[in-house]
């Protein structure tokens, strides 16, 4: 984490393992301690540090709570232990050990003085028995006793003990931001009647749909008022007719800007009560954070100075020649009155709080100041350590990578464009096997109303279906954009290009939910299966196993004590079946060679009795791209029944 | 380098690349520089820093003289380039750019007041010609000009550049400090006649056969007198006869410390001597820094409290129970007289240096503290950077590698020990191929006085053939024991032990030079080799190649510029003949696919003409054990020849 700059990441419950090489010159043995507490609070917690092999050392800590936690370590020379040793090799050896024993009684002598009460007097009483030991045997006993080893580990002398010299920070968010499943959805589109505008209201009535589905986030894109000036009409058309919607992230008019809410949508009011409805379905409601505006926002005309302007006069609005975003000005993070529009942002995300929202989804995060989100976010979670913040971060790695340093729960990721085993591999080593790890949560996503895949406009459903597969057991924390997803909706607005047809960021849809190829059933299954099974409500138990056909794909996510495998195959090819043997690694499925086992498909409920690590898979695209077995070791035998007896 | 905690080494007239990420949020274009200075003085040079792929930027800057060098990084963002790349993107998609040209203006007129004198007034003309220009085609024409980028990039506005924020060093040593051979001799033992002590004079007579086989280090154990009390008589018997000459390693007596000279050996003058004629024959004496005591020696007398006493206040002799070193009392590198016992230790190596002496071989740097050799090399490296210290850290890996960040120049190694093909390939890439061969440079000694492997042991002639050519050729610094080496010694004490019998740290021997299976002239031709190959100069380049015969090991090295390459085969196995094909990396030794080449044997002289990766070998250990192949990629034709004409 650059040196300890930036804090890793975990959820509630979980422990943090701390290895550090922990070596001195010469041959003395050490002893170290780990050295945790919550930020803010007082003393140290200790938890012990025990030596692994080659001068590495291991500790552990839990966090219980939300917040940031700090820890650092401490080790010394154990001169008891070091003495100790030498003793018993001297005894071992036959060789005399009178001024050892001396020496030793002096060490407890002084660990007694170290301790209290009733240990300081055992320490005391020891030290004189062993001084006064009659037989180097008696001596040698009370020396080497492992009670005393313990009571002396408990007092032993720190003066001259090495800390690591830095604080190392742990932050803990809830388990949604480790383990969660997210559906993002226009409500604008919620409307039963065709042509009407949704409000919040039809989107309140579109809950149990989504509920049903089995998702935990509800993410709208952006609730604001959208701007006139500049409006892009369907299919991002330069020029907007009377009645186009806009883009939902050309944000504010003159009825107002980021703490506002559309008027066609409803009120706040409404809002409350769509967000209390969710949460009463276990959604939680995520909102859309796009630090930018339309020209009719009222920040240009209140603050002219936040926005970067042309020699002209003009504002500069968003280019990347030859696209030109006229309905979109940046703000200038580095104008002048940085206090001004940094407070300004952070009431925006307060005022959302305050309405009872807790999650945020970050609109191109990449194009702000790293040490703005550090600010934003660091300030925000002292007061509410519950928040969680998703960046939209389609950007390089490193700076991928640098935002959630920088503080973000979760991140987009590159999923979307990984088709082919040997990409999504190397990839998910990457994420899961890496130092990456224990700062960058991946968020994985099939779809979204910017990214419309080849694999998906050419794959049919069952590119849709293995997309689904792959992204929720993949990753821990998932997403979809519906209900462009579920229905399959694979047309783009040209060929090469990303963009949806009639895309939602542009039009009002009107979805037929009820289609019969929706594959609303099959993702409320997956949804199920990420509940019931613990493994995959985490990244870091997971592990590739081999497949001798290059479209097939292989891995299986384990619990730490080992009571919940699953393994997943998933055909990756949307056109044709196919077949291939698996080449497990047993190990990482807790099983042994010697074993049969059953894999039960949580899919379409078959079960397998498989043996060793190479059996046969055929997947047919047609019908399920994918199994998802739970792996079950035991198998009865004879011995199991009454007849056996 | 623990967070820039510790130097990279290198050598004189090296170069040092340096790699960086370097990003920001947003799309801006950045520019940087690699900074680099002399310790101690002035300004900063600037070095360019270009970027490679994914934000990854490089740069390189050369180390001309012995020293430390401290260098950094400084980077910007480059708003000419950002706009120059913007201002095409428009001009290509045939958009306005009138306002663009006066933001351009603007940034020329910047950079002109930056700049001074001539550079100054053609960057204002070039200002003006812009503003001014008639026409888009000719403004554009102006503004992309690449001298004007050239000119532009001469003139950053660099008053919001970051730097690293640390400045790290590179200590430059003497190339005898990457490429050396090194020959460890008893001068006691050097004496013609069989019995008579050897002396200085002797040791001077014997230069003349140490130099002829091609070594630059001559390593001589302490020279110091040697202790009575607690003497060890020959095979470490713990009573000495009278005679016995005792360890060397048993510093100090009546007749003084360590910068005393035994009386036996000669006086100062004498060493002086030496020291000259071997510098003469192109031999450095290297020196050994033993800082241990004898129980006679000056100090135990002058300095009670710089050694650990006892309750019966007797003083601690070194032991490792079973084993007692009763002629050995380790100093106290914590007493309270640190100060005076750090500074007695430095004035010995200032007077050893003041005899002319540059190289020191330190004895067990591990059993004292980091700090000390932290404090004790960098000092007198201040006046003194051609010195090099070579530790025998025969000690857990990562203390190995902590001593090396101290400061020594080069280690000792698990060499010795590592024999099998698999072994030796996955040592050899953690020395070579990972950060570790930034400070650690390895010097590999297939026998030592103390050492006497089984394979040595075991294997006869062939086994030492084969053992120095790995030396000499896996490594670019290497040293051997002699005259036991080139003598086949391989007697050892007892088995499963490691002492050579009749080892000479007890006892004089008297060696027979002339034996008609001294390895002798196999060692010149060896170090002749590494003279004439500068690819067996460096570390860096090692390479593996498959064979598929698990006895026979392959390798190449290769200058940066591809004009020396060496291919060394291997047989590991001193019983048996084994042949086996190679598949090498043709790409490593600077071929192609399609060419024949030559690789030529320069130990037998034989030339094969290969083709492709797969070649064959056969290797015989009771002839010669090893190819050492130069690689001639060119082979002739029948065009070279006057008949084609």
């Amino acid at each position: 984490m650059d040196g300890g700059r930036f804090a890793v990441k975990r959820t509630v419950g979980e422990k943090v393992v701390v290895e550090a090489d922990i070596f001195t010159d010469g041959h003395e043995v050490l002893a170290g301690r780990l050295l945790y507490r919550k930020e803010g609070e007082g003393d140290w917690t200790e938890a012990a540090l025990e030596p692994l092999v080659n001068d590495r050392w291991q500790g552990e800590f839990p966090v219980a709570e939300l917040g940031r936690y700090l820890y650092t370590l401490e080790a010394w020379i154990d001169a008891f232990e070091t003495w100790r040793r030498f003793l018993g090799k001297k005894i071992e050896a036959g060789q005399g050990v009178s001024v050892e024993l001396e020496i030793g009684a002096e060490l407890i002598r002084a660990a007694g003085r170290r301790a209290e009460g009733a240990e300081a007097q055992r320490l005391a009483e020891w030290a004189d028995s062993l001084a006064g030991a009659k037989s180097q045997t008696r001596a040698a006993a009370l020396a080497l006793d492992p009670e005393l080893a313990l009571l002396m580990a408990r007092h032993p002398d720190r003066r001259l003990a090495t800390t690591y010299g830095r604080d190392l920070a742990v932050v803990v968010e809830p388990e949604r931001a480790r383990f969660s499943a997210w559906y993002e959805m226009f409500p604008r589109s919620c409307a039963v009647e065709p042509g009407r505008p949704g409000t919040f209201k039809d989107c309140q009535a579109r809950l149990p749909y989504v509920a049903r589905m089995g998702f935990d986030v509800l993410y709208l894109p952006p609730i604001h008022p959208i701007g006139l000036t500049g409006r892009k009409g369907p299919n991002n058309s330069p020029a907007a007719a009377p009645d186009d919607p806009g883009s939902p992230w050309a944000i504010g008019s003159a009825e107002g800007g980021h703490k506002a809410i559309h008027p066609q949508l409803g009120d706040l009011e409404d809002f409350r009560r769509l967000r209390e409805r969710a949460r009463e379905l276990g959604l939680e409601i995520a909102l859309d954070l796009a630090f930018q505006c339309s020209p009719d926002h009222p920040w240009v005309r209140e603050h002219p100075d936040w926005f970067r302007r042309r020699p002209d006069g003009t504002v500069q609005y968003a280019e990347n020649p030859p696209k030109k975003y006229e309905d979109i000005y940046p703000l200038d993070f580095d104008t002048q009155d940085r206090a001004g529009l940094w407070a300004e942002l952070r009431s925006v995300v307060l005022f959302w709080i305050e309405q009872g929202v807790r999650i945020f989804r970050v609109d191109n995060p990449h194009t702000k100041p790293f040490a703005f989100w550090e600010w934003l976010i660091e300030g925000l979670k002292k007061e509410h350590p519950e928040l969680i913040f998703l960046a939209e971060a389609f950007t390089r790695p490193k700076v991928m990578y640098r935002l959630a340093k920088a503080g973000f729960s979760q991140s987009y990721t590159y999923f979307a464009w990984r088709n082919a085993k040997w990409e999504l591999t190397r990839y998910f080593k990457e994420l899961t096997q890496t130092d990456v790890r224990e700062f960058f949560r991946p968020n994985l996503w099939p779809n979204t109303p910017d990214i419309l895949t080849e694999y998906l406009q050419t794959g049919g459903r069952p590119a849709f279906m293995a997309r689904l597969v792959l992204a929720a057991t993949l990753g821990s924390s998932y997403g979809i954009y519906g209900p462009a997803f579920e229905l399959g909706e694979g047309r783009a607005r040209e060929f090469g290009g990303e963009e949806y047809l009639d895309s939602e960021k542009y039009q009002i849809r009107n979805w037929d939910l009820d289609r019969p190829d929706s594959l609303k059933d099959f993702i409320a299954r997956i949804n199920r299966i990420r509940r019931e099974n613990p493994a995959l409500q985490s990244n870091r138990n997971l592990c590739f196993h081999e497949v001798d056909n290059e479209r097939l794909i292989c891995y299986s996510k384990r619990t730490k004590d080992g009571s919940n495998v699953i393994l997943v195959v998933v055909n990756l090819d949307p056109h044709h079946s196919h077949t291939g043997w698996l080449n497990l690694k047993l190990e990482e499925l807790g099983l042994t060679g010697e074993t049969n086992f059953q894999v039960h498909d949580l899919l379409g409920e078959a079960r397998f009795i498989w043996s060793g690590p190479r059996n046969y898979v055929e997947l047919n695209p047609g019908l399920v791209p994918a199994h998802v077995f739970a792996v079950r070791k035991r198998l009865r035998t004879e011995r199991d029944f009454d007849y056996y007896l």
